[in-house]
């Protein structure tokens, strides 16, 4: 076993502590990466609420983090000591089923094996995620970090930034695409982000008037205040796709009704049961979708992506010690837009 | 006024009774059609139910018909009389709103007139449906009937087949499409009919497996019951598009589960709330979509593409004197695959 220091979870108070992690020696087909900096996700937050009461207290978050090769296993050929490299929420998959076989190893139907809280698919042990000075990967599961992007912006990248690039590319946006994002926070703003870079028209819903600013900022066109009930019934069936961010649960139907004909409403992200009304839909032939995470390929696509068009996060940089008032900002929303931790304070 | 006969609804006991109606005096755009032939849709039945208590009384159902011009307004230059023609169930619409102008008038904004229980744009009366001799009707929007279509096996096109039709077409059903059609009656028997014509391989989705002979015979490629676990798994993540036909409220779970990856499940009507898991849509970013009724043009595409397909319903034809007996055999699902009302026995 290899050893390394991380922040992993007192069940009891669901804070954070310094702990010191074991890491699996490296298969052949593994890599051990210096992870240099992590975010923090919402599904984070979620976990360790989730967490009270766990029986081995083995909780270290952490899902989307850039760093450095330092070991590759003996099979490995894509990578060498000191590559820039960077790992997203999932570690393996079947590579058997249907959707393996596409290469949407996140959606695997014998479930794939999450960066951390999953269940290593060789020894059974539980994984422990990012927020760590060192992580241990079967290769095909990093992926080149490509020159140019900046390792603590692009860190989001590897969870927010593919689970808004797969539906953006899945539902063809692109020039002549009016898309709208509904909120504006981790998920929303690399979405405008991607969406104009991608050459869509894209106009951001929001509650707070007072973004309109940085949505410009970003590259909206647009901004909508959804609490205006007159400005939403003008942009009513106006956009091709609207990628519908907000992590708590929310009535859908006003941001169905913006939705053009024939177009899409995707929400990214797991809300639990949903309810529509199925005029909502019909009266324009709407559709209805979600996303989250992202395969291989597209995640190695998205990365490409962002490199050549200089898309990175908006992040606030904390070293890896404030993580428990990272998280607690997080929960009231104080962020603009993602917090990465900062891991060199480990060594 | 005009006057014809038609079968109305006496509001105490939900039955049809002979009765004599009035027509208006033809428009500058009108046209009047002798009704020749007129399907018994399941909307007529839940106009039937929801009838009882009216104010006057003046449920005349009926809204896809076909038969022969035999008058036609000053500035009508499209029809003469003489001219085979059918109209579905709606006959006007606002011509300005979004729908409208990219000519789904089935969506107009401000809500299109139905063929009955609508209310006339202009003089404000309830318009009385098709279960009668003679209809007048804006010739905008009435079609001409393809030559070579049977007019009895025809009227059900006008709104079955156009709410079949419009969502195969919008999800670009073709050769090489997958297509499952879930329920095989009057609207499920269309949809195997017409996706077969499309080129797509189709399969049917039924709880019934003695209709295994006719699937087949429609032009389906396997059928699976539903009830058969095994069999549903068999085709988890397969089908691009999923036609679901079932009126009754149902879950849709098992249908998204047998969505492929990027596909859509299409339910046909209004269902009213439908709750589905988020992750049922996530896992393989599957759509829900709804659909129902069809715009002008989609309309004429669509008895173009029946004629030169030879596709019409399979029907039973009945006198227009047995029109109750239809409705009590349809509640009860007896009927395969639409009841058509043979209008000659109003003379």
């Amino acid at each position: 076993m290899r050893s390394t220091i991380g922040w992993q979870a007192d069940s009891a108070t669901r804070t954070l502590r310094r702990t010191v992690l074991e890491r699996r020696d490296l298969r052949a087909d593994d890599i051990a990466v210096r992870v240099e900096y992590c975010g923090v996700c919402h599904t984070d937050l979620h976990a360790l609420r989730a967490h009270g009461g766990g029986a081995d207290g083995a909780l270290v978050p952490g899902h989307e983090f850039t760093g450095v090769v330092v070991e590759v296993g003996d099979a490995v050929s894509g990578f060498s000591p000191g590559d820039p490299v960077a790992v997203g929420n999932i570690v393996d998959s079947c590579g058997e089923c249907r959707m393996c076989q596409v290469g949407q190893e996140n959606f695997c139907r014998a479930f794939p094996t999450l960066t951390y809280g999953g269940t290593d698919r060789q020894d059974g042990r539980t994984t422990l995620g990012g927020y760590s000075r060192e992580y241990v990967v079967r290769a095909a599961f990093a992926y080149p970090l490509p020159e140019g992007l900046d390792a603590a912006g692009a860190a989001p990248l590897l969870c927010a930034g593919v689970t808004v690039w797969e539906p953006l590319r899945a539902l063809g946006v692109g020039p002549g695409s009016a898309v709208a994002v509904a909120g504006l926070g981790g998920l929303g703003h690399l979405a405008v982000k991607m969406a104009s870079a991608l050459g869509a028209t894209t106009s951001v819903l929001s509650r707070t008037p007072d973004k309109v600013g940085e949505a410009r900022g970003l590259g909206a066109r647009e901004f909508v205040v959804t609490t205006d009930a007159a400005r939403m019934e003008a942009v009513r069936d106006r956009f091709d796709v609207v990628i519908d961010t907000i992590s708590a649960p929310h009535d859908l139907a006003p941001y169905l009704r913006v939705v053009a004909m024939d177009g899409t409403l995707s929400h990214l992200g797991h809300l639990g049961p949903v309810t529509v009304e199925t005029m909502d839909l019909l009266a324009g032939r709407k559709k209805l979708s979600s996303a989250g995470s992202g395969g291989r390929p597209s995640t190695a696509d998205m990365l490409r992506f962002c490199a050549a068009h200089g898309i990175t996060a908006d992040i606030e940089l904390l070293p890896s010690s404030q993580v428990n008032q990272a998280l607690e900002r997080l929960e009231r929303n104080d962020v603009r837009y993602r917090f990465v931790l900062d891991m060199s304070d480990l060594d």
